[in-house]
């Protein structure tokens, strides 16, 4: 069981613009912070921006930023919002509905559908302004971007 | 977000099983009754095995029934022995570890790690036999044995 890797991005370009709210933040600067490849990243910032968790400023000098408040945006949305799907048996598949040959007497759905509910809901209980251990974390990305800056 | 087929497909046989502790049950029925491929039974069933879960009944009328009462067996558990792994995000897996540039100052793996130990404490609270709606279910499966021994 994982979150699929769209959503893994997601999480974390928000973490990194949580912990960069003094600028705006290229996707360029995010592909060779992360190691993550351009293309993937183009569409995690476009889904993000679509779900309004970030902001987009074009042109020279732009960037993107988010679009509220760290402490107002909370992880279990971005995961709702960002995870293409919960489907976390073939029963909760709309189009294989009707499929299983149990369906009628089990119980899966409900007791699965259940736990990935309490699993959202403590998700819902952290903001992004949380994952972020100031000053360590603030320090220690600082003085990479110091050094990536001016190097030598 | 989602199990793996084969934990999908291991919990429906536990619930075929529980649903048919009076006989032994051979993977070729279960094949048949859920339209799921001999091979990946095969598979399960195999694993279902080394984790105590069934038994296996060797020899011409042999097959395969659960290893102790299904009131003993929580979901949690089969889950927790089935799915392969938990890697929520990339930081979970020990291969990954120290790779992401933020890890020093996130707190993402914390949280994800907390969202899935509610998810899997709330399967830990389900044994098999809550997943069986008797009467609807027994009737609904050996409905459709009997009809499958008498065709016509």
């Amino acid at each position: 069981m994982q979150l699929t890797a769209h959503t893994d991005y997601a999480l974390r370009v928000l973490i990194y613009l949580t912990m960069h709210t003094e600028k705006l933040v290229t996707i360029t600067e995010l592909a060779d912070f992360f190691g993550i490849s351009r293309n993937h990243l183009v569409k995690v910032v476009h889904k993000l921006g679509v779900k309004g968790f970030v902001r987009t400023v074009r042109g020279k000098g732009g960037g993107i930023c988010l679009s509220r408040p760290a402490a107002d945006i909370s992880v279990g949305k971005v995961v709702r919002e960002i995870e293409g799907h919960f489907q976390m048996a073939e029963c909760f598949n709309p189009k294989k509905q009707g499929q299983c040959a149990i369906q009628n007497g089990c119980g899966l759905i409900g007791v699965l559908g259940n736990a990935l509910e309490q699993f959202l809901q403590t998700l819902d209980k952290t903001v992004l302004s949380d994952l972020v251990k100031a000053p360590m974390a603030r320090n220690g990305i600082g003085s990479l971007d110091a050094a990536q800056r001016n190097p030598g």
